[in-house]
């Protein structure tokens, strides 16, 4: 997907950027298996940079950073859609992973189940 | 799932509860559908009560409470699997809902494309 300035402003202004350093909580989806790969945060600024690139970009909360994701390693997310939560400050963005989501090098962040850090 | 409360404060003591009010991000997801029901927040009250009852239990920090989720609805959301992200600080919970997860009587809350909401 890809919107127009116009159209990337207009959608940051029906959301709520109310959680850490301003944001939206985004939970990104494989648009395809539905698995779910990551959580993690966008403020205005990222958010209209994911719709109008079609790239997934997010904010760093902990290094206080707009980052695209993928940039160094070279797996982007490729944006397909994006789903609004019922109280306007999460998205769910759906995209078309061109690698590994995580930094491990796994697939998904969530690869381990709850007994495996027991 | 149904954990011990020894079995629970050891995962507990495994998470960075670093978000608002001391919580990790729980995104909820059926089971079966894979389809992605929620994004909210575990205080370590709140996730010892899920894993300990099999019952979704997520911190409002609007309302700064804890909630078993469906309590006034009747739409439990039943606890099938857990898996933790990468940096502990957020779980993936998969659910067997009861009853539909959003207070809009949507399924999911995550139920309005983007182009919806422009």
């Amino acid at each position: 997907m890809r919107l127009s300035i116009e159209e990337a402003e207009k959608l940051a202004n029906k959301l709520k950027f109310r959680h850490e350093d301003n944001t939206v909580i985004a939970v990104v989806q494989d648009y395809k298996t539905k698995e779910v790969l990551s959580v993690a945060f966008m403020n205005r600024e990222a958010l209209i940079k994911t719709v109008t690139t079609g790239y997934l970009h997010l904010w760093s909360t902990s290094r206080k950073k707009l980052w695209l994701k993928g940039e160094t390693s070279g797996n982007l997310q490729i944006v397909v859609d994006i789903k609004i939560d019922c109280d306007e400050d999460a998205v769910l963005v759906l995209v078309k992973p061109m690698g590994p989501m995580c930094h491990t090098g796994n697939f998904s962040c969530f690869y381990r189940r709850y007994s495996e850090i027991l």
